[in-house]
């Protein structure tokens, strides 16, 4: 996919009233399905997912707020940010007094609605922009939200990609948030586009898109007895801003996907964040019980721009150039988890004898010796079973692609042996 | 106390002739024993201690060298630096020259008299400025030294404050230096001011009060059975001058009132320094054998200042801004020793649901979460038995009190135990 | 030895036309044999060693390219560089454009004749400068390579000096290279003189002159169970050209022998590179199977001098005076490897009772205590049997000849006892 077919994609999903449950998720995962197969797993409400419980079933037609005129100053249908996620239905006159408490503004940013949520404590409220708020005579209104709040199912869906080997790596996407661009309909395009362009890999690759929260711990919930095979991870958001690209790191501080991210990035604008226990779904990821590998890329950091969680984070925020962008350093750092991994040197006392096998050039004495024989002495001095070929490329200074190669020649001349993941 | 009172406490000792035995240690230890309850230790004179013997037990009552005149051009009564610590009696006549190899001064500093002892070796001799030597005629000089050197004892105190845990924090100051006032009587002030502001501690404080080297060398030999309970401790000494608050490493390096000093000096002038095997009874606790995990707090530490072991370092280098400031640092890095501790997530897997407990805001969307929030999150995350508090304060940037508030709320809701001291 | 024997010993060698075998390497050990006792080993062409095999001995006599009026245009006995080292026998007549293909230059330093090998792949040519090829007319010319590649042996040296202890040192020095000065030349001369030097030493020193790469494998192959008592060694070439000393770290990249040159190298220009699987035979020492303490020490590196691997690096490249300081620096490498070690304190409870056994000074309170003291309490603090005195330099700063003599002060006194290497 271009940047351009991602967010076209991007605008697609744009209209949709997402939310953690719903019909907003479902309509998404099926979006989603047109490009990737995916399983769709319906969790019903009242299920125990670790220390929580599915909630109830969210789901809302429409909303409004009208003037004394009959006009709807606050619309749900203009705009779904206008609703606080999760409101209780509500149909009733209001006086302005009376309705303020349930009205929710930026008076820092008076043009922009903000984007509220209730999950968890049965409420209702509006959101809309101070400007607007500052508009509204003393009233008094009609005031609807035509929601429901009962039994149903958590949704979420899974994309696998299967390798060779059952190892796998865990990308996961955000997918609960109404309509709000960079966060995280871009991380949703990139994932989609990732997982297209992955043919035959080596490993598995696990794309997960859930609810923020409750729908990665339903997740884990549900994959306890799986999530050892994770090698590695990263949680995808924010993926289409102007900003460079962010990398947070996993609790573990050092883990592959660690070193890897700290590759690929280096060399192009970038930031590299420790690890804190807040922002994505990395938090339940990284939890002490688990502590998986995971980190998080986004472009601009949670809560980093001006625009987050408001009515301002909307497509024009979101650049082709930048989505193709984040795709491109992701299919490098899958390219390297992919083809990463400790060998063993089976001719480990002195070099092996290049030259005999057709591996090294046959005249002495030159000092320009060629990067693939470096790269050759490299992996076979460094193949004690004890550093990747990451570790080899980091401290040789080698290309990654130099050392593979190198690998490669030599595996195939029966002087290496692959041993286990990075 | 107040830094006033501190330099009173200051003022009364420092006429006092202390040093390694003998009444003047019984006579200051009385008067802090008006403070505080104290235990005092005598041990008698050929007692082995470690690889030590406990030496002849030292008094004096008068000592002068006069001049022809009848003079006292040296005068024990006028400062009790004028005599070598531990010198033997004696009386007689000496002209100059034959007096000459038993005065010591300070030809560089020509106002000040030095300090000087010879406790393991048997002489005398008397200290001077280089002013008054260069006064002195060719004599004849009569020459007293009215001291007592016999079998007695060596004399230490000890004040501990009861904590709900037999864990030991350790803070020794050194009581054998006669008129110096910031080394030691400085150490002596702020270490009583600490005590006697101790209530209900969780740990228990061990206050030592012993004269240099041979006392922490009696205090170890007699409690080898009890060093293990020590978590944390510090010497205290040069306690009142001018300059900034330096902390030396214990020979571990990283233990945990490392860990401590570095946190509570953090935003205030102060200088860090690595161990020495040398300086002030450190020494003696952080030998191989012991390997204990104790510091040293000073102002402008061991030898660093021109007044040092002179009669420059009398009442006025103390100030009692400075006394006030050295026992706040203490005070803060008690209050953390105190209050520090490993915690074990008894929720680990994924986050715990705050909001069902009341420890989380209900509204969600908004980005500027709570410190408190934050803490809870970090202590939960960190919380795996290996990191302690003090950790989670260092990695997460949070104030020290916040994350203790979050490890108090956690364990409360039954999210959080306890497992072992920091 | 001094700067100017050593000189003298390069330009000795300097004719000869060695390589990997033949009679210019037994030539060259004969000389060396002049200066130490030399144990030479003569292995059999074909003898497997380790992943090799010894190849055929290479002779030569002669080797010309004449011009049709019968002058050498390229003659072997002005510069044995003319011939590509290994070149079988050729007799023939040739034109240019026929014998371009066997002609090496160097276009880019016209005036110099480059160093060229072929050892395993069988074949002839010259080496000439740019500027010599670029007068050489259409021809036809007389070509002669009177050669001899045959079977026959390997040939290396080595010489011991036996000290108390079994532990190895072990110093390599190549012997392969025609006439190149500082590449190796400027090697074995100092090799020759440290060995010279040393008497009596408590290790054991073992200097292998061998040809590179297939030298240091049959080393290896006929020692494979000696090696692990080598406790440190290097690779020592290029050292006496005028650049400051180089060391390469071995493998392991913090050996005794890391740490060692890191400590005599400070205070004085020098570079330290970290270990890379290409250069000298530390390759082959340092391979994976063996991984052994080995660095490397060089003056200007590897490669690194615009006359390497030329006919500019002749004796007036190397000059006494750095063949004179890299001896030197060698010798102080030596002497801390020589008397490093691990100690144990006897008396690790406490300070022991230094001035008891004279070892301290009788008068107490002045702070300029001698380094000599402090020296005392840095060893015994640090001696628990995981310093070395090394170590103890390192952390105190003081001279490593200061803490050796607090050791055998401490030693002799009873209170210390060595318990291990480095």
């Amino acid at each position: 996919m271009t940047g351009e077919e991602m967010h076209a994609l991007v605008e697609r999903l744009y209209p949709i009233c997402r939310s953690i449950t719903g019909d907003g998720v479902r309509r998404t995962l099926e979006i989603v399905g047109e490009h990737l197969p995916l399983d769709v797993h319906e969790v019903p409400t009242g299920t125990p997912v670790l220390d929580w419980t599915v909630p109830k079933e969210w789901n809302i037609r429409d909303a409004y707020v009208k003037d004394p005129s009959g006009e709807r100053v606050i619309d749900f249908r203009r705009l779904n940010l206008h609703v606080v996620g999760y409101s209780v239905p509500v149909h009733g006159t209001y006086t302005l007094e009376e309705l303020r408490p349930h009205l929710h503004t930026l008076p820092d940013q008076p043009d922009l609605v903000p984007y509220r949520t209730s999950y968890y404590s049965e409420t209702w409220g509006f959101c809309l922009s101070q400007a607007a708020l500052d508009r509204m005579g003393p009233g008094p209104y009609e005031v609807l939200i035509d929601s429901t709040l009962a039994d149903g199912h958590l949704t979420y869906g899974e994309h696998v990609v299967h390798g060779a080997s059952e190892d796998e790596v865990l990308i996961s996407a955000h997918v609960c948030h109404p309509s709000l661009a960079n966060d995280n309909l871009a991380g949703i395009a990139v994932a989609v586009a990732l997982a297209a362009r992955l043919e035959s890999p080596r490993l598995t690759y696990r794309f997960v898109f859930a609810p923020g929260t409750i729908g990665a711990i339903t997740w884990l919930a549900r994959n306890r007895d799986r999530v050892d095979r994770i090698r590695a991870g990263f949680t995808l958001a924010c993926a289409g801003d102007a900003g460079p690209l962010t990398y947070k790191r996993s609790r573990r501080g050092d883990a592959a996907v660690d070193r890897v991210f700290a590759h690929v990035l280096s060399g192009r604008p970038h930031t590299i964040l420790d690890f804190t226990p807040y922002g994505y779904d990395e938090r339940q990821y990284c939890s002490p019980g688990f502590d998986l590998p995971v980190g998080s890329l986004t472009r601009t950091p949670y809560a980093g721009y001006p625009e987050y969680h408001t009515s301002g984070d909307n497509p024009d925020l979101v650049r082709p150039e930048s989505l193709a962008d984040t795709l491109e350093v992701l299919w490098e750092a899958v390219r390297v988890l992919d083809r990463d991994g400790r060998y063993l040197n089976l001719s480990p006392y002195g070099e092996p004898q290049l030259g005999r096998r057709g591996l090294y050039g046959s005249l002495g004495g030159r000092s320009d010796t060629q990067q693939a024989q470096m790269a050759m002495l490299w992996v076979l001095n460094q193949s004690d079973g004890g550093h990747s070929l990451l570790d080899v490329a980091a401290r040789s200074g080698l290309p990654f692609d130099a050392v593979v190669a190198a690998a490669d020649a030599l595996e195939a001349a029966g002087l290496l042996k692959r041993v286990g993941e990075s």
